[in-house]
């Protein structure tokens, strides 16, 4: 019987040191601003913006809400993100993409405004996660991965990771925050001969393929952390299930986060962070600027 | 006995491709330039300057010298960055660094172009090596090590590469490199508990911990191909070698490279090979503006 490590219990806790930080900026006359930035009215977004709209709630953050219609023409989108962009009492943005396919998703990407970032998706956030420096802000699917290794008091100094997946919103950039934290981390892929037998050497495991059921127990040990990033949706259970197939796995490893209920739980308390540690960047530097 | 990988030959090779595109740009009235941007007579700086002009001469690429003394105020310095920065007839700018420490190094790189970053050492090119985009370039030293694997048809794609080493010059961007080329890599550095057990493993290695002769036999498999990057001095041959004891190595290895003539020997030809690819790209963007 593995532990479970329940995402719920991270947010919580990220929950409540977030109330702290937004208390002492409210005391600075600043209010932490996250503008929800949404083309269109795709399920998943919506799913998402509630999730974080809840947390900024609990954690004191504000949320702008823009909507523009799944149809806005390029000039207008433009427009309005260059106002975000500049907008003072806005510390963060939330860009949902990929964006509808008449609009230009790279181009977007690279407008966002660096320092509002919020979600790592511009190439300085990215930059910042490569070099492991304070440029912009690491994906947040990727450092949830990492808060919840933290809360949980599991090492990663000197431990062997390994993360199925690639991705730049997650394989990739866990990859080098674990590297980082001096784990020793090796990413696998679609092009990877025999990934059991590489996953199955290591301490800690980051299942991000985003393939259903795709990690089975011959992937594992008997002593490993297993993290379940995947959001599949089940056919066979009518609700989303992870890359784990965690009946076949959990008997049979040291602590494993469950989906629903894990990585993704802690994802948007990951963002509402940025939002607060972006606020407190503008409120730095507008203090330097003073003296 | 093992293939010995020579960097003249690959370096040989490049050149007699990058005289093609000289040519080709010189018919078209471009004539691709570097700026060497040096403060003070390092003897490290001044080999490696010397390297690179001979390499730019056989290019037909021009080099154009700007020194500065040890002393250089930070205004002088920042006045003269900036106007290269701006001079349209250099496409790129190899800066020595670190810079003397009354000068702001860290600033210096934030400030350099980044579309003349042709040694890859601003956080845009860094960005671009960790999203695998043309968005400046990746480090010379990183590169020469997959030309080199390039150059004797050694593949890439669906092997296991080991790279010790996580530096920003070469562990992390060669490790993202190899990746982006469908290895399977895993970085080893000072935090990972017995290196040569997982060495051993990989068809790939490349040495680059800048430990004199800290790889032995043990770290190695006799199907391996082992790029060494080290350059160290090495006091009892009075010369530099590399991180790999090479006569422990070399006979129970399929493909090494050596020290010197190795890995050091390309680098300067991909640097200016960046400097030829930073021309193109204006020369594409000037025409992709005149339509």
């Amino acid at each position: 019987m593995a532990r479970i490590l329940k995402g719920k219990e991270v947010a919580d806790a990220l929950t409540a040191r977030m109330q702290q930080d937004v208390e002492e900026l409210k005391a600075q006359g600043v209010t932490p601003t996250l503008c929800i930035f949404r083309v269109g009215e795709r399920p998943d977004d919506l799913a998402y913006e509630r999730g974080a709209t809840k947390r900024a709630q609990a954690a004191g953050v504000k949320v702008k809400n823009l909507i523009l219609p799944a149809d806005v023409p390029q000039d207008v989108f433009d427009r309005e993100l260059n106002r975000v962009n500049k907008d003072d009492t806005i510390h963060g943005i939330l860009l949902f993409m990929p964006l509808p396919k008449h609009l230009d998703t790279e181009r977007a990407r690279q407008m966002l405004n660096p320092a509002k970032d919020v979600d790592g998706c511009t190439d300085l956030s990215l930059a910042g996660v490569f070099t492991n420096t304070k440029t912009g802000f690491p994906p947040c699917t990727a450092q949830a991965a990492m808060e919840i290794l933290h809360h949980f008091d599991i090492p990663v100094s000197g431990k062997k990771a390994a993360v199925i997946g690639r991705s730049l919103v997650i394989g990739r950039p866990v990859g080098m925050m674990l590297m980082h934290e001096n784990a020793t981390v090796v990413n696998c892929h679609t092009r990877t001969i025999d990934v059991p037998s590489i996953t199955r050497e290591a301490d800690i495991l980051i299942a991000a393929a985003g393939r259903l059921h795709s990690v089975t127990r011959d992937f594992t040990n008997p002593d490993q952390v297993v993290i379940d990033v995947g959001i599949n949706w089940d056919e066979e259970k009518g609700g989303i299930s992870g890359d784990v197939a965690f009946e076949d796995v959990e008997p049979h490893v040291q602590a494993i986060t469950p989906v629903p209920g894990g990585v993704g739980s802690v994802t948007s308390s990951v963002l509402i962070g940025h939002v607060i540690e972006a606020a407190k960047r503008t409120q730095s530097a507008g203090i330097a600027g003073r003296v």
